[in-house]
């Protein structure tokens, strides 16, 4: 028995007037109440430091960059980090990077109990476009402010555990669990904001979306048996709603906890990182059952090919 | 709107005793009722004509060949091919292959709807185990029955949609269905004989393997924005129960059609092929969202390496 109790801090709506300090100050809220809960580890949402600005159209760079950190912690985040260390909770959380060589990306990190960082991720599936596109109902404009992650997708060791991170659209595609499942990943952690209407689809609605971000995390848990702890940030961020829908699987699949509301919200589950063995050592021991040989369009090749 | 009226014809037990002459004859049974469902094209279950023989411990080679078919159609087979071509309705089912080089595969064949073979696939993920197994409660020796399949995913034209095939345990792979996408697969065939336990942990339960079941086909056809019929052969084979769900999942991962028993059983869906684009060409749009710099591992290697 390997176990980690695990909070997923949902958050609620960031409006764009909000300071970074007044969401710091509501994630060291949610910290106490993990805390209370006997937390080891608390995974926060994507970009939770400000609102989803990637739905906001901006020509002006300095205005770009202004949704940006440049370093991590900062002045704003560094009571998160001290509160954090002080309750002895590791943390993973997401933000927009800066780099010092002036690159932009959707970011996350991951620390241990003492404070420290210990990973960081950054997101390879930016999804959206770059230029302003007047046949959607609302812009989501990642492909504009981020560049593509060039980390990949590595995995930590961590309490005892390895751990690996990837971000809110990265959850949809099954490469992302199989080349950290590869790496005998025991706990995928992400954060998403997540509309909750697809602006190229009015009529979709809101269950559909959630079936679908539940699909592909009981998928991606079950097929490399890792646990996966997926956190929103939810409700109506200055008229555009998120969807919520944080929960944590289990190896197996199935959902073993998950948010009720769209505000700010903790859902914690006792997690035993064994609970991965028997499907790895089974049905999903990859050594004895993957045949390469046969998967080689995955890797190289991007898009559709039609031969037929 | 390019509409398939798809029936998946699920099968009852076939007994070890069972003649493949009395087998043809429930297929051929199941096509009348297709036609009379306005079908037109009808999908049978793995290893079809027989019991699931690879559950039972063989040495003797002779006996091991009697299961295996060694030209298709042959004279047991050719009273479905012409059923078929007479009503118009072309059919998918799976059988044990010898071919006249000696090799044995897990295989499955598609025809046109003049009863002509337009693909062939040779079942690549083989679960289970060689040798006999003392710790399981019953065997599963398809890595001693068949070699894996050497014809890797091909997507054919077949009634103006690109269809592709998969068989059983197959499904569970995501690399089987992004294979395909990668080919712009519209329609992934397969057929299952999946035990109702869990040889290797008996408490795991009808509940949750039927989940696992629908969890990797809709998760696959979601991923890939494709419709999946995935077929079984179910109930007590000589005192081994084999479960049902057969079902037909549309290009959003929606379950439309399921079967309610474990005896022969049609289930029919009418399904617009035309359904795949929107989702091909916007969320999973591979060449505008797929970064295959970062997916080496699923190509280059089989097993779990773990680095941290």
């Amino acid at each position: 028995m390997r176990e980690i109790v695990i909070g997923g801090a949902q958050m609620g709506p960031i409006q764009k007037a909000d300071s970074r300090e007044a969401v710091v100050e509501r994630m060291i809220a949610l910290l106490k109440q993990a805390k209370g809960a006997g937390c080891d580890l608390v995974v926060f949402p994507e970009l939770c430091l400000t609102t989803f600005f990637p739905r906001w159209y901006m020509e002006d760079p300095a205005e770009v960059d202004f949704w940006f950190e440049r370093e991590m912690p900062n002045g704003a985040t560094k009571p998160l980090f001290d509160a954090a260390k002080q309750a002895g909770i590791a943390i993973s959380f997401g933000y927009a990077e800066l780099t010092p060589e002036g690159q932009h990306f959707n970011t996350s990190i991951l620390t241990d109990r003492e404070g420290n960082i210990v990973g960081k991720y950054r997101k390879v599936h930016l999804p959206g476009h770059s230029e302003f596109d007047t046949e959607r109902a609302f812009q989501h404009l990642e492909k504009r402010y981020f560049l593509p992650g060039d980390l990949g997708f590595p995995v930590w060791r961590n309490m005892d555990a390895l751990m690996g991170m990837c971000i809110c659209n990265d959850r949809r595609w099954p490469e992302v669990y199989r080349v950290m499942g590869l790496q005998g990943v025991e706990l995928v952690m992400l954060g998403y904001n997540t509309p909750s209407v697809n602006s190229q689809m009015a009529d979709e609605g809101l269950e559909k979306r959630l079936y679908h971000s539940d699909l592909s995390m009981t998928a991606g848990a079950y097929q490399n048996s890792t646990w996966v702890v997926g956190v929103a940030k939810a409700g109506d961020e200055d008229g555009h709603p998120l969807m919520g829908g944080s929960i944590i699987v289990d190896p197996n699949g199935y959902v073993v906890a998950r948010a009720a509301g769209e505000g700010d919200e903790l859902i914690v589950h006792a997690c035993d990182m064994d609970a991965c063995n028997f499907g790895k050592s089974t049905i999903f021991d990859f050594a004895r059952h993957r045949r390469i040989e046969h998967y080689g369009r995955i890797c190289s090749q991007t898009g559709v090919e039609r031969s037929a």
